[in-house]
């Protein structure tokens, strides 16, 4: 079984961002703020939307299941307060949780967060206990810059978001690190702002004691862990510099790399650095880079291919593509397992 | 010859220290600001300095010759205003040239620019002059960030910067993208805040066009590109999406890229993926990594050894260690002809 932990609902029917057009338009002008009700999206258009998009290219490359989030980019927390970001996130949330329902073989959701700059993130608790509880969501993803790239927030080791993880270790479900839209003029979004936070909430971590806060908190690190396993070095040596523990032990019990890496040579460097244990399959589509490599003739973000190439034999294969999100996704691994696969 | 174009005058003596925090008590009181003449280092404790470290070091791992400049996370240039850097500037450069002085076939100097947060770039251009003519500098680091994490100024591509970028094409000098200290607590300064400059920068060049406005600019990345060649094909396929050429064609005529990556699987990365004449060799000894890395029992900032050990061939370490320098580098190469090498 082949489980791509790393999806967005990037491909949702029109009708959702003209409705976020008119929530935007409506922050300035109240009048025309539109309720959640006058979003009207039917099944067909749901099911529409995904089988000629993620699901037809799952079949091509012989993806199994996804873990579908809302599009990342939309998510942007730095629009609005916390009752725009709230309303957002619900239906946002709501839709992948259809999008499970329609598929249930392919699709397992997981949730946004309704964040806003300077908001206590215990507001954000209500939603999450909602996608979990009557949605089955198996993880979150959690925004460590939700200003959108001018990073106003704590780091993830202040206590500022203790009520997020206190949530996760009750439920047992890990958080993607996931950034939105930079408002930021200095970072592109998927080209920079992205791969800067993956690099920043690492060594967020690294830097801070969190983990032995929270033993069983889960983070998993996107965009192949941003700079971080090319410059592997380099963080060991500033943990040792540091009288930190090996990173072995003071961080890869609690932190996971995905494979959205989209070329050979890094996924070959980041099989060769980060233990297997620690890589989980992913690819991100239908996300920041759609085309196909002319140098090899297939799609940049088929990161199947990758994982096929690299050296490493069939049990590291089984871990990164099923047996690691099984064990870092545990509800999903319940839910899979209630259904007897 | 091997020639290490990022080193930092990391180890100066410790009345530079004093003075500089002289200098910032002095901008909330101004009656304790020191005048600049009141720092007074004799060329014997340059020497120890320089001797009893990186020279040690140089001698030790067989390097000939370092591009010298200014304490990268000293240069802080978010603290006072243009007056304070003016100063500060002036006075690294002015070590940093005394140093090429007293040790003229090993150090060859680069100059810090006295930016600040908002202020027309200008201004830095006598300093600039002063360090090129009068001092021999043979390139300047160009903080793309003054503000010092909080990310202020406008991109690179951005016409604010064109003064700095004349005058580097009229001196035929490159530029290396490096910011200094964080002060935004999200940002660790050498385990997120230079790696994610890196990337941020590359991406800004990226985006632009600035290449076609000013043909000859060069523009060094250091630490091997921040996060940009584990992710070479995302960069490539965002090219693509964005309607730019190739990366070769858009950008690889102006951007380098150094060899500070700590370890041999992202050196053997760096040089498997970014041609050959795009990469510099260069340690940052004595720098953000300091120990012995424990897995090979040598300094984790030894770089020469990952070189030593990729799969490249002799002319191609020639070009790495050697080759591009010069050509990147033309004063340099000037430099070193008078002399006969």
């Amino acid at each position: 079984m082949i489980i791509d932990i790393h999806g967005h609902y990037t491909t949702a029917p029109k009708a959702l961002e003209m409705w976020r057009n008119r929530q935007i338009a409506g922050i300035k002008n109240p009048s025309e703020m539109p309720k959640a009700s006058e979003l009207q999206i039917g099944d067909d258009e749901l099911r529409e939307s995904i089988e000629s998009n993620q699901l037809r290219l799952m079949r091509e490359r012989g993806l199994d299941l996804t873990i579908f989030s809302p599009r990342a980019s939309f998510m942007a927390h730095h629009i609005g307060d916390f009752q725009v970001s709230s309303t957002w996130a619900a239906i946002c949330n709501e839709l992948c949780y259809r999008v499970s329902q329609l598929f249930p073989d392919h699709f397992v959701p997981a949730a946004m967060l309704p964040q806003s700059p300077g908001v206590d993130v215990a507001t954000c608790i209500p939603e999450l206990v909602r996608c979990v509880e009557e949605y089955g969501n198996v993880a979150i993803n959690l925004n460590p810059d939700p200003s959108g790239g001018h990073w106003t927030s704590p780091p993830l080791s202040d206590r500022y978001w203790y009520p997020i993880y206190e949530k996760m270790v009750e439920y047992d479900i890990p958080a993607m690190i996931h950034v939105s839209t930079s408002c930021n003029a200095c970072f592109h979004t998927t080209g920079a702002h992205y791969l800067n936070a993956d690099t920043t909430a690492f060594m967020q971590c690294l830097t801070s004691d969190l983990f032995r806060d929270f033993p069983t908190l889960r983070f998993v690190i996107p965009h192949g862990g941003g700079a971080v396993p090319y410059h592997w070095g380099r963080f060991r040596g500033l943990a040792q510099e540091l009288k930190k523990p090996l990173l072995k032990d003071h961080l890869l019990n609690n932190v996971f790399f995905d494979t959205c890496v989209y070329h050979q040579p890094g996924i070959d460097l980041l099989t060769r650095v980060i233990p297997v244990d620690n890589i989980l399959f992913a690819s991100e589509m239908i996300g920041a880079v759609r085309g196909i490599d002319p140098e090899t003739g297939n799609y940049f973000d088929d990161t199947k291919r990758y994982i096929e190439a690299a050296h490493i034999d069939a049990d590291e294969r089984y871990q990164i593509y099923e047996g690691n999100a099984r064990r870092v996704y545990p509800r999903l691994d319940a839910a899979l397992k209630t259904k007897g696969v």
